[in-house]
């Protein structure tokens, strides 16, 4: 799967795509894998509720602070690199937090499958987050078993 | 397996519950997935040392901290949702923080399988971490392997 | 596989390591697990960027602050645990921040592996994080599919 967004962040629901995947492997009992494959994303498995995903992202802004926007208050500003800004972008990026929120979110989840279903509580649903977009994005579904 | 926890919050050992469903499986060889059903508990593999437990209880109620009790500290404050409320909340819920947690600790992980055994270090057992309890929350244990 | 790291914390790239022993197996299709076998490291996907893990290993001094030295910050001070030193300590540790570390980078990744090869993105590289070296540690890769 790719993903193309406009904005620089962004929370994609993509259960049904996987759900979707495991269908076309045919596989009945085993695992699905859905990884991003970019270090500036993460996949992560929550409730579809819009005001806990801007809860997530104001939260995420103050504990892996962007420095193309000033802290959010002190605490971001103290959790900010201490040289002023992100050693990695040296290199000419500004991405720095988006590695670190992909640390934090973790970019890979692993969905059990049931009797050819995802087996997922009632409110588990897959996202994909986005903190480094509009560039090209790819994300691996890997499904196994049988 | 089914958690009904009596206290909000509980941390419970389920290293041995996993290891009777790689028995029951009859697997030798493989992985066994370990993934709370729910977006308000988690799956966490470390020491069983209550000092400890209580460490890591403690911090992770100043990085997400809940709203049904003052912050901790400054930090926790600041680190609260800038509305004064989570906007989760909205919906008449009060577990925001228990959200928060589920993200940082993460709610499965995987444990290889070696010669029918858990394959883990002398340390590591297996926890089920409930951060929003007193209801009915389920766990599921999926093995792959032969 | 095994570290004895000389400095308390360490990162090193295992990506060649991960492919060798997936190889070693023979596997084409399937998975690679990599945990560390210990609750002070971490195994971690992202970029080789020197920069960055300067950037990384700071905050984390941040977000989980170290007692065997000063707290870097306010903040550091104020995630520190109350009690002046982790209750963890009790017992003559001195790692509690590493036990915190490893529930923030987590323990484990899963590899997808594709035609015999790691199917990781341009950037990704995995990495052993110790936070608690000077003594043999252990990893276990468990490759799965075929």
């Amino acid at each position: 799967m790719t993903f193309d967004t406009d904005e620089r962040r962004a929370l994609v629901r993509i259960t049904e795509d996987v759900q979707e995947a495991v269908d076309a492997a045919g596989v009945r009992e085993g695992l699905a894998l859905v990884a991003a494959m970019h270090i500036t994303a993460a996949v992560w498995i929550n409730d579809d509720e819009p005001g806990l995903h801007e809860d997530v992202m104001e939260w995420l802004d103050k504990l892996a602070p962007p420095s193309w926007k000033g802290p959010a208050n002190e605490v971001a500003r103290e959790l900010s690199p201490d040289p002023g800004d992100y050693r990695h972008h040296g290199g000419g990026e500004d991405n720095g937090d988006a590695h670190l929120k992909n640390l934090l979110v973790h970019h890979q989840v692993i969905v059990p499958v049931t009797d050819g279903r995802l087996d997922l509580g009632p409110w588990q649903q897959v996202f994909y987050m986005e903190f480094d977009g509009r560039r090209r994005k790819r994300l691996v579904i890997k499904v196994l078993g049988e």
